[in-house]
């Protein structure tokens, strides 16, 4: 295929062996049931008097076990926040979000609450009754709020993961039970994904014995998936993906091949130094940089704004 | 030096390429001055008339990063609920806690909070004040509680880690602040620490890039720093170490190993299949299983009793 004229074909045999090589998913039915309930649920509802549209949030980092009975693993890092953040947002421009998230990785409406000490928040009065700290009252009732509201509109739906064989078989369950929304899906592809990992079948069963010297590993490369969503899982739908590179030099070389390559509509450029300031959103022909205002502000809340405009755009064309 | 004797002398080189090649730790001077204070406090309080009992309990993974400017590191599974729970009841045995734990992991006294979903937990009634739900109260109060207490009785200190370059260094200090309680101090090492890791010198600056086939890494050992802590770091003080297997078949010859090449007191044994409900506890000569006694205690319970039992007879004894 001419990658000129849109993703380029990934290779069926590596995509096949990826998958073929992963355990079984664990609770796949049930979060096979959930996806129907929600989809079902949306798509009764509307949004100013069109139909809902439905975005796709991955988040946090996905892990490569290096045995079967899991010990050891590469992990990448990503706290989740951009895709915490992103949630809440998206929740508020009107969207349902379904958010595909690391577990233990940051979650939307408690981004600022402590996670290792949040015992550090409680008080017990006199009569043993809980209370929250006055110093984090206004901060925990409007995280509660939002959080409530989400749900109870229903616009909201966590599905957690793990390894890199969970990330991509949810990726696609999620995208299957999307097909229905067309051009009105979206992809906001935030999780930090495995470039490397080693095949169930060539991997130790126990524990590696750490007694014979060093350790020699081979790591194969994951395929890249962002084509076959593209071209398979999802061809309707709007999708951003995310380019984290460490060395400025390459960034948005790397951003642009990642746009031809795998055909995105939107590829978010950013540095791991300054990710939380800046990033670029490249499309096709156009580079536009987003920093954050102030440490008051998200840049989420404008990045959320331009590509919720740029998704409009798409499905008043129909999707070019 | 001959193993019959005592712990097996590690490769002095090894050990110094080690610490040599480790990044210097972030806020070493405030994890000093912390550990300074706390046994400056300890050391004026007592036990039921005697001195105050010390033990360093080491919680969670290590990780081990692949890149300078991390991204991509390998884990070691751990929950942290051993060590977390265990200190809970080193605590209530009147023992001063050093809790050197993984940032993230499990935290004492909120061992049973959910961790992803504590938005779950909080109501916030009409007039806008936030409640504990009625399901959870009971056992939030007495984690509030007990926590509280042990903040005021000033017996936990609480240092995080995440690299094994940052544990084996808070290791070497605690251990240092811990020398003046001799036999009385204990080191309780249930932290899952990284086997191989990746010389700083010879890591990646940057992102690993992916476009260039499999990845090849090779991986040296760390060295075994459980002999440098019983010879060097605290050689008056009783020393217990976990082994974790997958493979049932090498456990128990593991841990014998473990005890005599390092010079252990004592090895906890455990399978990954079934640590929860299961350990031996192995020492010279002996073997003692330790079974969960159903499914409201804790494991933990049973065996720091039996470990305080073990210490205080070795204090008797002048620590042999």
């Amino acid at each position: 295929m001419d990658s000129r004229n849109g993703p380029e074909a990934p290779q069926e045999s590596n995509v096949k062996s990826f998958f073929n090589s992963a355990p079984p998913l664990r609770d796949g039915d049930l979060i096979c049931n959930k996806l129907k309930e929600f989809m079902d649920r949306i798509s009764l509802s509307s949004e100013n008097g069109s139909p809902v549209r439905v975005v796709c949030v991955t988040s946090g980092g996905t892990t490569v076990p290096l045995e079967q009975r899991c010990v050891r693993y590469i992990d990448n890092f990503s706290s989740g926040h951009r895709g915490a953040a992103s949630t809440e947002y998206f929740v508020k421009a009107g969207y349902a979000v379904i958010f595909v998230y690391r577990r233990g990785s940051c979650q939307p409406y408690c981004r600022y609450l402590p996670q290792d000490s949040f015992l550090e928040f409680f008080d017990l009065t006199e009569d043993s009754t809980i209370q929250v700290c006055q110093s984090h009252a206004t901060m925990v009732k409007k995280a509660i709020r939002d959080y409530r509201k989400a749900v109870e509109e229903g616009l909201l739906l966590k599905i957690p993961f793990t390894t890199i064989f969970e990330y991509l078989q949810i990726l696609q369950m999620v995208a299957k039970s999307m097909s229905w929304t067309a051009t009105r899906g979206m992809f906001y592809l935030a999780a930090a994904v495995s470039d490397f990992y080693v095949p169930w079948e060539s991997m130790a069963e126990h524990k590696i014995q750490s007694a014979a010297g060093p350790l020699d590993m081979r790591l194969t490369q994951v395929p890249k998936m962002l084509s076959v969503l593209r071209k398979e899982w999802a061809p309707s739908a709007f999708c951003i993906s995310f380019k984290l590179e460490t060395d400025p030099g390459i960034l948005l070389q790397k951003a642009d091949m990642a746009m031809r390559k795998y055909g995105m509509h939107v590829v978010v450029a950013n540095e791991l130094a300054t990710y939380k300031e800046e990033v670029i959103i490249v499309t096709k022909g156009r580079r536009t940089a987003v920093r954050r205002h102030n440490k008051e502000t998200d840049l989420e809340e404008q990045l959320v704004y331009l590509l919720d405009e740029m998704h409009y755009e798409y499905i008043k064309q129909g999707g070019a």
